[in-house]
């Protein structure tokens, strides 16, 4: 890797606490992800990404900011990049992923408090995070009672706007989502001096809804019989998809796929026979939460889709790009966002839906139910979707854990009691289907 | 107590359950309340009604909805009230405040979640609240993660209405709260099948502000030098207020302000000299948490206020009486609610202010920060509160406890040292004014 540090420096980044994370991350990356055989070539790509991760990327934000464009900083699927490339800036996910931030969000964060918050405010406050350092403004979202809260403390840090999600779906509450993504359109202009206009924001959807569809034909590649890639390699392209350069990543995700496509053609796999396919459903994995997938991935397991923000509820839905005017275009966002399915709303049949689906489009044998410990919104719903699965005869087994790995073997022996239990109703299936 | 049990049948409870839960109340009460000294005579109607907590009250909803009256039950200050007065229904709060509903609340909602939810949902569940059973509809709100997604388990069991109270307090959130009231009016007009017409609403506005006026009334009592009531005595008269009859809680009520003001022309205390004055805010406390009070009070510390929903966030503001027609009234009752600064809002400095207000009105000593364990809102608002009183020179502690009586000696060793250092700073001041 180049030398950064006087980038970093220019950050107003904490080098030394820097220098800590730095030590641990390749040695991590490569026992999860360089360890796994018959890795796609194309994965090459997202390794230079990950091995570059406070390099190249943050050069190019510091480049960007030089000639005067701005950088957002955001925190969940819902805060409209559109509206941020629109205006000529540059939108960068920021959720902390890694148990090094833990210590320093819990300075000012109550301990009972979901790890992926604690993470991002961690990363804010330690000053090591340079992407963080580099946003010119945050953006929070009201999703959540912690991350609501969180931002009232963020704000006496660094600069944020908060977009107030409603938390139901009715028309009124859809008119309040325009209102709001206005409103943020507004910030937009005023930050970066920049008109968004119909034409600008065409451009943005177009570009945004390409990066989220070079995702689904991703996604597509793993309801083969036969799985081209691993889950945990598919969770670190979406992973990056959040920072990457939009083009760029087009560019390099879609010389994957025609690779991933050439090896379903071929009928090869990076799995054996009798993997058991998993649908993972739940809360967000940030970059380097890897640890479920690894997990799965290593105790018989292959993750074939995950139905969170850092899988289809990223992508699965894509904005009109036909709208006559902004006012039509701005419209077809909030209907495009309002379309995920997140537990912060209420009803939300619609995610019981999208998990039964997805169970069936990836060919699953049983979904894991992922929940970060003390996310409540998550952690309550399950007991629908569950009774929803029972329903429906597919096997599901909840997972709460946190970025720590402790807890490791304990999941690793449970999941090898479910994978077996998998066995043997298939067995049981198969049995009656015969008679 | 007469015998209620053919009502108790009448309305599906589970009774041999309810059984044990009678069985405890008596004898916690007696020590909590009845070994207090020098009690107002005025409290004699309040245990009363502790006595015929599942009694009188439970015939008097029954003899109403034989006369095709219909019963609303709610869990929070924002469900106005006014609304299902106007109606000629009743309203009457459900909050559970017992351990004793835990374990039934936890057969459906995860363990790491405030009791006041698992105890609520408990008490539904368990078929011995005889409040829930007369209820016709419950009234949830979306004012935590938590009950906004118990709601939709409790749904399950039981008809409820979701009110969407907004995250913010801007002019666009005013206008989609005063809509929120309209489609609940809607919902009371449609289930009682009578209308709520000006003349109607104006009476129950009127009912209403009186029950806030006299706990006004009694509040100010305690704002003597010489407390004429306890500060246990003070909060179980407004955990009643919240599902007495409002008539004959004001005259009540009234009665025992009249006894409280002559108690204070002769300088008349329940405390003795030297005792700490103590304003508690923070999370509610449904009836029969009285354990922090408890321990305060038989610890050196007298609490003078409220800063809770079953405090003065309950009867602060007054809605206007003076509307001119129904939209006007309920713009009235909309600013009312939006008055209250609970955590649940971003930003919520309003709630800081009261803070330090109610503190200076009540001449406290210190400020307990009281919190029930994962209510993500009230933790995370801890931090700003502090560094608030904190430059106010405000001592404040945080204590964090749920229903379980095991921590009481560990707060009780807290409290005492709390006091402890309120003396030695109030000293210190006393030797640098002398100086």
């Amino acid at each position: 890797m180049a030398d950064y540090r006087d980038l970093w420096k220019s950050l107003d980044m904490d080098l030394e606490k820097h220098d800590q994370l730095c030590a641990v991350l390749p040695e991590f990356y490569g026992d999860i992800y360089l360890s796994q055989e018959n890795r796609p070539e194309g994965m090459n790509y997202y390794n230079f990404v990950v091995s570059e991760i406070h390099g190249l990327r943050i050069k190019e934000l510091a480049e960007h900011k030089e000639k005067g464009g701005k950088v957002f900083g955001s925190f969940c699927v819902f805060v409209p990049d559109e509206i941020i490339f629109a205006a000529d800036a540059i939108g960068v996910g920021l959720c902390g992923g890694s148990d090094f931030w833990i210590p320093d969000g819990e300075k000012v964060l109550p301990r009972n408090m979901c790890p992926l918050i604690k993470a991002s405010v961690g990363a804010k406050l330690s000053g090591t995070c340079p992407y963080f350092q580099s946003a010119d403004l945050l953006v929070g979202e009201t999703t959540c009672d912690g991350k609501k809260k969180a931002w009232e403390i963020l704000d006496e840090y660094t600069p944020i706007h908060v977009m107030d999600l409603p938390q139901m779906k009715r028309e009124k509450d859809k008119i309040h989502w325009i209102d709001e993504i206005k409103i943020f359109k507004d910030k937009v202009e005023e930050l970066t001096g920049n008109k968004i206009t119909k034409e600008k924001l065409e451009e943005a959807i177009k570009l945004i809804n390409k990066k989220r569809a070079v995702l689904q034909r991703l996604y597509n590649t793993r309801k083969a019989e036969n799985l081209p890639i691993s889950g945990k390699d598919a969770l670190l392209i979406t992973q990056i998809a959040f920072y990457d350069d939009p083009n760029r990543f087009i560019e390099k995700t879609t010389e994957l796929c025609e690779e991933l496509e050439a090896r379903i053609e071929k009928g090869e796999s990076v799995f054996k026979e009798g993997t058991k396919r998993i649908l993972v459903t739940g809360t967000p994995m940030a970059i380097p939460n890897w640890k479920l997938h690894h997990l799965i991935e290593t105790s018989g397991g292959a993750v074939v889709c995950e139905e969170t923000c850092t899988g289809s509820r990223y992508f699965e839905n894509l904005a009109n790009e036909e709208a006559e005017n902004i006012d039509e275009q701005i419209k077809g966002l909030a209907n495009r966002y309002l379309g995920i399915n997140c537990a912060c709303f209420t009803p939300n049949e619609g995610r019981i839906d999208d998990i039964i689906r997805l169970y069936k489009e990836y060919k699953a044998d049983g979904v894991i139910y992922y929940s970060l410990p003390f996310c409540h919104t998550y952690a309550l719903e399950y007991k629908k979707v569950k009774e929803a699965l029972d329903k429906e005869g597919i096997p599901v087994m909840m997972i709460e854990s946190d970025y720590s790995l402790q807890d490791a073997g304990q999941i690793k022996t449970r999941l090898e009691a479910f994978f077996e239990m998998l066995d043997s109703s298939k067995n049981e299936k198969e049995v009656a289907a015969t008679k």
